[in-house]
Formats: structure tokens, sequence, C-alpha cells
């Protein structure tokens, strides 16, 4: 029976990459493993996979009495709903850590890095097996995605080093100019449901008891979302009363500008704006300086409601 | 201000031995760092510190506001007790993982080996820091006390090379002569008080809302408890209703026949029962091959209180 390496939720790039990446290394060291997923691709990661010429892991929902190795988070609230009935062998993440607890000893392999894919390089290097050159390049790709670039306060030197080396094996020589193009498809926003956009990364967080849903999208220019914000406002209103959630966030980010755009439906308002030391007005405020969910966004968060 | 490495509460010599060596690589690679402990050494863990030349960690109860690194657990009940407060910046253990969690993120490095201070060498390797003979000395006792000197279920190859490794550094021979000292130091139980014995290395759990605590005491020779059984069987009754606790469990563990002596308090003896498939006799029960608590004793237990 092969273990399931499997990302979050709503997948991204990283939980896309990271489970093929990961599995891949575990075939390799004679650990039977298959990459899975939870969700959609997004458009992004279909950008990816084609370029490099992956399928998408496979489409699969219940774990029940299976071995999971999961990646990119350590959430109930991310995890597969019956992860409770699963045994997780493993879990390789880059975020706070989480409410999932084991019965059994596992491995954890976390770290304080800009992506699960940084670490799942570090894994392969542990282990001495060779990254193909495809394997490289959807590393590279996951990478640049969870650090806009290198921008996000969540980058670190080992994010870098780990690019470098990639794109070295990918033979990729502007792997900048390859994370605009994969930004530029992650823009592309005009004739998407407003759903679709507001879930396209959204997590929820149990936050001292509270359900708080924050979703993201990073562009290159916010002048796409003009049209289409009212919408993007209604719907997480309609998000935040479906799913009896205390608050839904949406983070509307500008990459060139390095700062977002933070939409706010909350049953305490104030509570929100007091995380970030800010004063919304209309229920959205600019939030200068800010890229990073995970480092910028969940902690202040996770501190009011504390 | 530096970050403060410490083990679990009623700390064994993996949570001793492991937040020394630890500290000690976290200084070398410039993360300013000292080894605290959050109770009592054990004869053991006493009789290592001073065969290699070691000062105890410093006795530290209080984090609020500090940076904290956490040795041989995951467990809300075996951290100091003012951890919400501290901001925890990495996890190394050998355990299920636990209920702490974070805020911000972290580096864990978790791993199902037999333990702490097999992945703080792994540790050592990554960063490529010298290991001294001293501490080569308390890293390889902790390993030999943690694995029962090999013969525990929880003992993997990779336990078995760390030793081996750390025998060569340390220009010990016999490391299995000295594990054996080592554990005849932990059974002169005689003259020693009732609760000192189930004390020494007690650990609460929380089995779904339920508060159990197992004790485990290993020895050459179950016979040492021949005179004092009733008295720990009286003192494990108080120690449950003092703590309002749903089970305690004292292991008595015979290194040599390989086997646990399991003394049982519960409010439901049958369930305990059925987590070991076990019939006792005046609360007693000899299970077999049962050395580990981690291993054999703890992850039925948490499957039939799911």
């Amino acid at each position: 029976m092969p273990v399931y390496v499997v990302g979050h939720k709503i997948p991204d790039s990283d939980s896309i990459c990271g489970a093929i990446a990961l599995a891949h290394l575990r075939n390799q060291i004679g650990e039977a493993s298959v990459a899975t997923r939870l969700g959609e691709l997004s458009p992004e990661t279909a950008f990816i996979l084609e370029k490099f010429g992956f399928d998408a892991p496979e489409f699969k929902t219940s774990y029940a009495g299976e071995e999971v190795y999961i990646v990119d988070h350590s959430e109930l609230t991310q995890a597969p709903d019956d992860i409770a009935q699963a045994t997780i062998v493993g879990i390789v993440d880059h975020h706070k850590l989480g409410d999932l607890t084991t019965s059994t000893p596992l491995e954890c392999w976390i770290r304080p890095v800009g992506c699960s894919n940084t670490i799942i390089k570090m894994m392969y290097d542990f282990y001495n097996v060779e990254i193909s050159k495809e394997m490289a390049g959807i590393m590279l790709c996951a990478i640049l995605s969870d650090t806009v670039i290198f921008k996000s306060p969540t980058c670190t030197t080992a994010d870098i080093k780990c690019v470098e080396a990639l794109a070295e094996i990918a033979g990729i020589e502007d792997f900048k100019a390859l994370g605009m193009e994969m930004f530029k498809v992650k823009s592309a926003v005009e004739g998407t449901p407003a759903r679709d956009l507001v879930m396209r990364d959204f997590k929820d967080f149990n936050m001292n008891g509270n359900l708080v849903g924050i979703g993201q999208l990073e562009v290159i220019d916010l002048a796409v979302f003009d049209e289409i914000k009212a919408e993007l406002e209604a719907d997480i209103a309609a998000l935040k009363a479906e799913g009896n959630r205390h608050s839904v966030l949406l983070l509307l980010t500008d990459i060139m500008k390095e700062g977002s755009e933070l939409l706010i439906i909350s049953d305490e308002l104030a509570k929100i704006e007091s995380a970030y030391s800010c004063k919304s007005e209309d229920n959205k405020v600019w939030l200068d300086g800010v890229l990073s969910r995970k480092k910028q966004v969940v902690p202040p968060l996770q501190d009011v409601f504390a």
C-alpha cells in the first residue's frame, strides 16, 4: 500500500509541485508513494506542470485507513476531512505549527523558510537523490511563487540559494523572467467568476475557536480588480455566512507595488483593524509592504484572538 | 536574549543531555542558546553528567516572553506551564505529534527514531559542527537509555549507527557495558520514597480530553519491587485522585526479561485492558515484550480513547 503525498485543500503550486517532488524522492529511496491533490489546479500551477511536462497528481479526497505524508501545512482545517482516520507518516512544511496531531511517531521536516519545495530540495540532498531537469523546473517555480520572486518577507537565503541551484540543474538562465511569466498567468482574472477567484488561494484558520478564512490574489497590477471588486466583496460576505465564519479576509496583492489591499468582512471589524493597526474605509484598507499571508497577516491576527 | 533549550517536565536523560547538546550546537552556529530543565535530575542522568563532566542545566520553569527550543516532546502537558506566552522557535523530537501549536513559523526536526539525541547528532552533521569526546559520551548514554541498549522496539538502525559513531568519537570501546552500568544505577530503588519512584519518569497525556498519567521504571530485575509494590500501587491511586486523572499506569519494566508488569488505577479498567488485549488481576498484568511506553503503551491507549 503506497503512502499518499498530499498538500492542502485548494492547492497552490507549492502543494502540487511539492507532492510530486516528494513522492518521487520517496519512491527513489524505496518508500512507495503516490502524489495526490485535494482540489483543482490553479491556472498558475497548470502553467507550471504543462511547461515542464508533468501530469496533475491524482484527485483524491478520502484517506481513511491509508498512510499519508502531508505537504505545506499542519492544520486540521487544511487537511483531508477524514485525516483522523488516516496515519500521518510525515509532514514537510514551512508555516506555523498547526493543530494536526498523531497517535504514532512520524517525521517532520518543518523549517522557517519561504517554501516547502526548499525543504524538499534539502531532503533530496540529505538522501543524495538526483533531481531531473524537469523536476528542478517545477520545484523552482513553486519557490518563485511562494516567495513572490524573492520579494516576500518570508524569503530566506536558503530559498534563494535553492532556486539558484535548481535553475542550474534545470538549465534556466533567467529565472526571474520565468517568475514574471508565471505571475502574468496568475494576473489573468477577467472572465473568472468571483467565487473562483476568491477560492483560488483560500485558507481557513482556527483562531482560538473562531473560523477565519483568508484568501489572497497576487497580481502584477491591482487595476485588474477595478471592475470586479464589488463582486469580490459580495462574495466574501456570502462565504462568511455560508461557512459560519467569524471573518473572511481577502488580500489583493500588488507584487510590483509590494503591498496589499485588504478586504474585510467580520463580526468584529475593530479586532481585525487592531491586528494591523489600521483603519479601514468601506471595509477596505491598503497595507503597504504586506505581501505574505503567512508572515504578515496570520500571526498578528492569531495574537489578537489569543 | 538567548533561546532556552528545554526538554519535558520530569526530565529523563534524553531531555537533559539533548538540551545540553543542542544548546552547544546552536551556540556553535551563532544562535545564542542556554540549556535549561523543568525538574530534578534522575539518578541515571546525574550519573551520566558526572561521568562526562557536565553541570546540570539551569533549573527554570517560567518562559513567558522568551524564545524556547523544545526537546523530546511536542505536548502541552509536558511543556513549561507558560509556554503559550513564549515563542517556540524549534522542536526536536521522536514521539507522536502532540498538541503544541505556534503562531509563527518554526523548525521541527522530528523523526521516528529511538531518541532525540540521534536526531541532534544528525543536526551536528547537517551543520558540520564537531562533537567533543565528552558531548559524544552524554549523547550516546541518552540513546542507550531511550533504546534500552537497543532492545526497545523503538530502536532503529539510525540509533545503532549513531551510537557506534559516538562511541568512536568518545573512545568508548564497550558501550553495552556502559549501558548496563547505567541501568544498574537506574535499578537502585531501595530507600527511595514511592512517590519519588513513580515520578522518576512520569508523563501526562491528554487522551481525547481525559488526563492519563503513565510512569515507567526500568530495572534489570523486577525483584527489586517485591517489598514496595503495595506502596507503589497506593501511590498511583493517590496520584490519580490528586491530579483528577482518568487513569494512572505504572510500567515496571524488566529489561533482561524484556517485558513489563503494568499496574493500573483507572475509572475504566476494562478500557485499559482492551487497549492491551489483556486481563488484569488485582490491577496488575504482565505484558510480555512490552518495553516502550511511546511505541507499545501510548498508541493503543490513544486508539481506545479516540
